[in-house]
């Protein structure tokens, strides 16, 4: 269903620049699952290289946020951007990272009351308080 | 700039169902201040009450998330709605709860990450991952 | 805080096609008032000109759906688009056709349901009952 | 596809909190159908008490918007927030509720109208004209 | 999948209003492929003319911007909308019109950087610069 | 009104890895202004080298699509999701590089036609023609 070429690893193979992401998304995964979005990236090796050197610095370096609680957020903005792939690939994500089931309905709960109360305070134009301001 | 009149803590204490809500909004939060949202939502106790009795479970309840990690998520699915106010408030909210610099900063991050890659994985339609399905 | 000029009524006096526009949203509406949106598309009169005819076929134009319901509804949608300067304009408008203040009060508690199971249907890919479909 | 599992009715019949509300859903609708939303909510009993009891409340409960209106405005929201699923259950919910086709073309019409004002209003950043402050 | 029928090329033929559009859509294009877009606007005559309408003042008539730049902005637009239909179209109508892959790459490039300063922006609620008013 | 500090030039010249890149945005735009939005991502430096190096190969390096159509691809995705300060700030670079009142117009033009068909086509939930799949 996609609007581009899917790479293959055979087509993977036959790049190099290509290959070095392909290469070390498996390192730094410890996985030779690499999943559609990166194949679909190859197309465009400036855009993949920078994707994958971005989403390592975001989501893999350690940071002050755990890994799990960085899955959730992204998570909750891809499902409000109505990103069904990105749903499931970071739903996959967040458990290979040790999410419960409790977490995860819990995530959809917070989702969810968030959901309600920007509709909510957008149909009323709420004033921002000045206790809010910096 | 709101659509509806923000009740005053006098129009409050003259609805007895109102000034309820207030109360434990302010026993819950151990904090006189009532923020704006609230105030807009008097004018229909019915959904005032609905909407304090739903963001108590689901943000002041212990749960399986910590209480700042539900902020972050609620911080995130504003963002991503262009709610100004709900970012405002929750922005508030998660540094009352602990948020330091460092993890504000790397909320961003995330948000614009997964902005990114949902933004760019529409574009393309990517199908998703057999891997994935459950 | 607009990128582009607002027409006053002077310079739409001096525009003919312009002109003509804003005489029959006068007419049409029965008010000299002519709000923002238009005053912001008289740079373009083509664009003006499609805008109205289009908004008046639609909205003003007798149909099927009563006037309050479609204007219910083009706050619902206003409001999910995070547009607050439509919200006021249909909110107004929508007062000015009879919404009273309870309907008012149900349409945000119908947005506000809308929006949560959204959130939590598109977080969770729920698939289409076979029952839905036509 | 959904990235949780989807309960049976015998898996239902196995949980008694989740039983009560199917039982429920099922007299309120006046049929045997519960429809997938449901079933992926069946993994937090909390979450789906709460959201049965809040859509009982705004949609069935008799108010100052009939059904039908509540279900367009449903319609509207769901398109906007692109959840395909939600638009199949609601658009079926609203036929349910006497939609004609006509009514259903009116509603395209205007979602369609109000989406294109939204757009250019937030690209040329209209101010709020001082005639829509309450 | 689709909540309405859409219309066959018998089914046009038996309605002149409908017959009338499906003919100079097939003129315009210079093609006798009709998409489904259209074949579900077919039960409302009116929606059908007005759109089709519309679409060639914008998209087809000579313009200030070229044909296949408005195509990529709407390849845009259709992405952050979340609509994948709009979205395999306006590829496909892109592509027709000369959209190179090293274009179509970089059209994602700026959608992808527009979606993260967008969110990071919305997180932070960045005040627009005096110097960016008009 | 924003949710964090935004840096003086006093601040940024206290810091030696902000102020490397606000010399190094300086020297690309040919200009000593730096608008609001790199002065909030100060805060933190990892994420303002990242978002100005991404910034510069995508918006400012010589590419498949001309500056000028960058820019009205930014303003359209900006618009969509409701960033008002990026659709301020990306007026201005379009004008800088040379947007006219004409091009403005017809941007307008198909970000309005695109939502339209937008929601219509989702609220529709249209198949995906095969002929459109690669």
């Amino acid at each position: 269903m996609t609007t581009v070429r899917l790479w293959t690893d055979e087509d993977v193979g036959r790049n190099a620049r290509v290959k070095a992401v392909f290469d070390d998304i498996r390192l730094v995964r410890k996985s030779d699952f690499v999943n559609n979005f990166w194949r679909g990236l190859c197309n465009q090796p400036d855009l993949l290289e920078r994707t994958w050197a971005n989403l390592k610095e975001v989501m893999v370096k350690e940071g002050a946020l755990d890994p799990l609680t960085k899955e959730l957020i992204y998570m909750a903005v891809s499902a409000v951007n109505g990103c069904g792939y990105c749903v499931h690939s970071h739903t996959a994500a967040a458990r290979a990272k040790g999410m419960t089931a409790a977490q995860h309905q819990e995530l959809l709960a917070v989702i969810g009351m968030a959901m309600t109360t920007n509709g909510i305070v957008t149909a009323l134009q709420i004033p921002v308080d000045k206790e809010f301001l910096v």
